[in-house]
C-alpha cells in the first residue's frame, strides 16, 4: 500500500542508505578485478563509480524490501542491474551510436579513454553484471531466475532492440504505440527487470508479481516521457549532459509526436496508475511511491 | 585416455554430428527473438550462423561426452560459448579495434550493417549468451556453476581483459611470459570456459577437472600460435580473413617475438603436453585430441 513520503519531495530517509549499499557492491565487484588491464578497469570505473541516480537498484531494494527481503540479499541484484545500466550507456555514447561527449556532468567513457576501450569497458561491464548475479548469496534456483530475467531484460527482446528501434526510428515520423514499445524495451525492460529482481530475492507471490510489473511498466513509460522533456526544458549543467540532443538529432521523443503539454498530461496519468498498481502490492511500499515521484518529477 | 583418429587428420566423426547440433541449437536461440528489430537481429544471424569452426561448442560437447553426459544436456552450454564468441568477433572488427572487413569469407557485420548496429548485436549476443544458458535443461547447480563461469571468463579478468591486453601490447614489444598471459585471457579463457562448461554439465570430478584446466590452457596457447603462423603463412582466400594483418597493424605475436621456427617448436609442445594432460581423463577422450590436432593443424 502506497503511503504518503515524509519529505515531500520525492526523497526518502531509506534511499541514500540504499545508494551506499549498491556503490559498496559495485566498488567490491570492481575490487575483485584487481591485477586487470589498468586502463580498462579504470575505465569500468569511469563508468560506474562517477555517480548517477542509481534508480535502477533503488527499485531493487524498494521492491525487495516491500515483498519481505533483507537489505543484504538485494546488494548483489541491485549491483548487477546498474552494471547492466552502465554498460548500455557507455555504448549508447559512442560516435557510431548517440555520439555524447558529457555524462552525469563528466566526459563520457570513449571521451576519457578512446573508444576501443569504451567497447571494451562495457561488454566486461555486461560480463560483470552477470558475475555478479551468479556469485549472490541466494539460493540457486533464485540466482538461475534472476540471470534469466536480467539476461532477457538486456538483450535484443529488451535493452539492445529497443536501442536498435530508436536507431531505426531516428528521423522518421513513428506512431505513439510504437514509440511507446521502443520505450518500454529501450528503458523499460531494464526497469522491469530491477522491479523483478527484488521480487525475485523477496519471494513475491505471483499477485504482488502482477502488480509490481503493471508499476514498473508505467514507471519505465513515465521515465522516458520525463527524459524526454528534459531535453527540451531542462540545461546541460543541470542534466550533466547535453541538453537538446534529441532535437538536434531528429529523434523520436513524445514532446515531438504529441506536444509538451500532452506528455506533462501522460505523465499525470502514468503517475496514477502506479499508485494504483502499488494498492495491490502487500508490505510498505512507501519508497517504491516516492521513487516513482522521483522519476516523474527530476530535474536531471 | 588418448586414442589415434581413425582419419588421421584431425578429422573425426563426432565432429560432424556436434557442427549439426550446436548449429540447430543457435537456430534455434535466435528464432526465440522473431519479433525484434529485423536489422538487429539480421545481424545477429549474420554474426553467428555463417559458420565457422565451431571449436569452443566442439570442445564442450568433446568434453561432457567424455566426462559421460549425455549429447542433450550440452546443447545450450555449446551454443552459449559460441555466442560469447560471436559477439567478441563482431566488437573486435569494428573500426576502433581491429578493424576488419573480412570474417569467414564474408563482410564483418559492421561492414554489412553499420558500426551502431554491430555494436547491438554484439551486446545482444552476450546478453542471448547468458539467456540461453539459464534457461538450459539443468540442474539449477549446474547452470549457475556454467553461467558463473561464462561471465568470468567473458570479463575483465578473461577475454575483454586479453584484448585490452593486446591493444596495449600493439606497437610495444612485450616479453614472451606477458604475450602468453594475453592470450591466456584473449583467446584462452574462453576456450577453457568451453571446457569446463562441458565438466560442469557431465559433472566431472575434481581430478578430471584439473587434468582438463592444464589440457585447455594448453590447447588456447597451441590456438593463439597457430593463428600467429597463419596470418604469416596463410593467404587471405582460404584464411576468409585479411592475411597479414598483425604485421601490417604491428601486433605482438609469437613470430614476431621468438620467430617461426621457435613459434613452430613450442606448437610440438604444446601438443606433448595436451596429449599428458588427457592421460587423467577418464572417458574417452578421442575426439579431444581430435581436437586438439585441429587447433595445431588448421590452415584456416
Amino acid at each position: 500500500m502506497a503511503s504518503p513520503d515524509p519529505g515531500g519531495n520525492g526523497a526518502h530517509p531509506a534511499l541514500a542508505r540504499w545508494r551506499a549499499r549498491v556503490d559498496a557492491a559495485l566498488e567490491s565487484a570492481l575490487d575483485g578485478l584487481e591485477g586487470t588491464e589498468p586502463r580498462l578497469l579504470s575505465a569500468m570505473r569511469h563508468a560506474v563509480l562517477l555517480g548517477g541516480k542509481r534508480m535502477r537498484p533503488l527499485l531493487t531494494y524498494a521492491t525487495g524490501v516491500a515483498c519481505g527481503a533483507a537489505e543484504d540479499a538485494l546488494d548483489a541484484p541491485a549491483a548487477a542491474v546498474e552494471l547492466m545500466h552502465a554498460y548500455s550507456l557507455v555504448h549508447d555514447d559512442l560516435p557510431a551510436m548517440d555520439d555524447d561527449a558529457l555524462r552525469r556532468g563528466q566526459p563520457t567513457v570513449h571521451v576519457a579513454y578512446g573508444e576501443a576501450t569504451a567497447i571494451l569497458a562495457g561488454d566486461a561491464l555486461q560480463s560483470l553484471a552477470f558475475a555478479t548475479l551468479a556469485t549472490a548469496p541466494a539460493a540457486d534456483a533464485a540466482r538461475v531466475a534472476m540471470l534469466a530475467e536480467l539476461a532477457t531484460a538486456g538483450g535484443a527482446a529488451g535493452m539492445c532492440g529497443g536501442q536498435a528501434l530508436d536507431l531505426a526510428a531516428t528521423g522518421a515520423a513513428i506512431p505513439l504505440p510504437a514509440l511507446e514499445r521502443l520505450h518500454a524495451m529501450k528503458t523499460g525492460a531494464l526497469l522491469r527487470a530491477a522491479v523483478r529482481l527484488g521480487a525475485i530475492a523477496a519471494g513475491a507471490d505471483a499477485g504482488a508479481r502482477r502488480a509490481l510489473d503493471t508499476f514498473a511498466g508505467a514507471l519505465g513509460l513515465a521515465f522516458q516521457v520525463r527524459d524526454d522533456l528534459l531535453d527540451i526544458e531542462g540545461d546541460s549543467a543541470t542534466l550533466g549532459k547535453t541538453a537538446g540532443k534529441d532535437v538536434a538529432q531528429d529523434k523520436a521523443t513524445f514532446p515531438a509526436l504529441i506536444g509538451a503539454d500532452a506528455s506533462r498530461a501522460r505523465l499525470r496519468e502514468l503517475a496514477a496508475a502506479m499508485a494504483q498498481a502499488l494498492q495491490a502490492v502487500p508490505g510498505d511500499t512507501s519508497v517504491l511511491a516516492a521513487l516513482a515521484r522521483l522519476a516523474i518529477e527530476r530535474d536531471r
